[in-house]
C-alpha cells in the first residue's frame, strides 16, 4: 500500500477542486496513483472533465509573433528556473527572438531527439536514393547518407539551426550564451507555428 | 497514366522551388501525385526538405491572445472565404474574442467530431461507473450516460462551450450570428493553448 502524503492530496485538490477527504480516500482506493484517483473521483460525480490541472512546475514565458498581417503566428514556451529570470529583459529578449526565428525558419521539430523514427527513415530513403542517383560507389553510401542526415536535422530541428539573426550561431548556441549570462538552466519547451490554409 | 496540368506543375513548382521541366518529369514519374512527386525530386537532390508549401487555400486570420503575464498563451487560426472579410474589424474581433474564450474556457477540441474515440470510450465508462455508484436502474443508465456525455462535450469542444463574455450564446451561435453578418463562411481551423510548466 502507498503511503497517501499530504503533497499527493494537495496535488489531487489542485487538479480537482475536491474537498481533502474526498482526495484521501480516492488517493487510498488508487493506491497512490494521481490519475487513477481523478478518475474515481470522476466516477463519483465530484470532478468534472473541464478542471484540470492548474500546478505550475516550471518557471518561463509564452512568446508570440505575428507576421504578415496576421497570415502567420507562432507561439513559444520557454522554459527557466526562476520567476525572477522569467521577468529579465535578458530572457523576453530570448523568447521574441525564438518566436521570430521560429516564424522565419520554420522548424518542425524543438531537438533532433524529437525528430520521429519515421521522418528519420523516410529522409534516409531518399538520400540512399539520391546517393545511388549520383553513381557514388556502394561502400561509401552510407557515410554519405550520415553526412546528409546531419544537414536535415539542420533543416529541421529548432536547436540545430542557424539563428537567423546571426546565422554564426545555432539557435542551441544562442540559448547557450543565455543560460551562461543569467546563470540558469533555459530551454524551449514546445512551439506552434500557424500559417492560413495551412498543414 | 495520369494527366500532367499545367496546375499540377505549378503546385509542385510552389512547394519545391524546382524548375518547369524539373516538375514535369517529377510528375510523370510519380504519376500525377503531388507528394511523391516531391520525393522524386528530393531524390534527384533537386528540392531540400526546409522548403515547403507556400500556397494559402483560404483566407482568414491567425490571432493570439497572451494571459497573466505571459504565464498563458493563446493561438487561433480563423477561417473565411475572402481577403476582404478577414480586415473586417468585425472579422478581428472575432478572433481576438475566440483567443480570448479559449484561454479562459480551456476547450480540449474545436468540434465535436473532433473529439477522439479513445477520449468518448473513458468518458462513457467513467460516467457508467458513476450512474452504478448512484444505483440508478439499469434500464435507464444507458440514457443518463448519453445525456451526461452532451454535458461533457459543452466542457470540452470549443464550439459546445457557452462563449465567455455572453453565456447565452455557445461559441458555434457566435460565430453563425457573424457569418450571418459577414456572409462568408467562417471556421476555426485549429488552436494551441500553452500554459507556462503545462502539458
Amino acid at each position: 500500500m502507498a503511503e497517501i502524503t499530504a503533497q499527493l492530496v494537495k496535488d489531487l485538490r489542485e487538479r480537482t477542486g475536491a474537498g481533502m477527504m474526498e482526495c484521501k480516500s480516492a488517493l487510498k482506493e488508487s493506491n497512490g496513483d494521481l490519475g487513477e484517483a481523478e478518475i474515481v473521483l470522476r466516477k463519483r460525480g465530484i470532478a468534472s472533465a473541464g478542471k484540470k490541472s492548474s500546478r505550475v512546475t516550471k518557471q518561463g514565458l509564452i512568446g508570440t509573433y505575428i507576421h504578415h498581417g496576421g497570415q502567420l503566428g507562432v507561439m513559444v514556451e520557454v522554459n527557466c528556473e526562476s520567476d525572477f529570470v522569467a521577468r529579465t529583459d535578458d530572457f523576453k529578449e530570448l523568447v521574441h527572438d525564438l518566436a521570430m526565428h521560429i516564424a522565419a525558419a520554420d522548424p518542425q521539430f524543438v531537438r533532433k531527439e524529437d525528430v520521429t523514427p519515421a521522418a528519420i527513415e523516410r529522409e534516409k530513403d531518399i538520400q540512399r536514393a539520391r546517393v545511388i542517383a549520383e553513381g557514388k560507389p556502394a561502400n561509401v553510401a552510407d557515410k554519405i547518407v550520415e553526412g546528409r542526415m546531419g544537414k536535415f536535422y539542420e533543416e529541421v530541428c529548432l536547436y540545430e539551426q542557424p539563428f537567423v539573426k546571426e546565422n554564426t550561431l545555432t539557435v542551441d548556441q544562442l540559448i547557450k550564451t543565455k543560460i551562461a549570462k543569467l546563470g540558469e538552466n533555459i530551454g524551449v519547451a514546445r512551439f506552434a507555428r500557424f500559417k492560413v490554409g495551412g498543414e
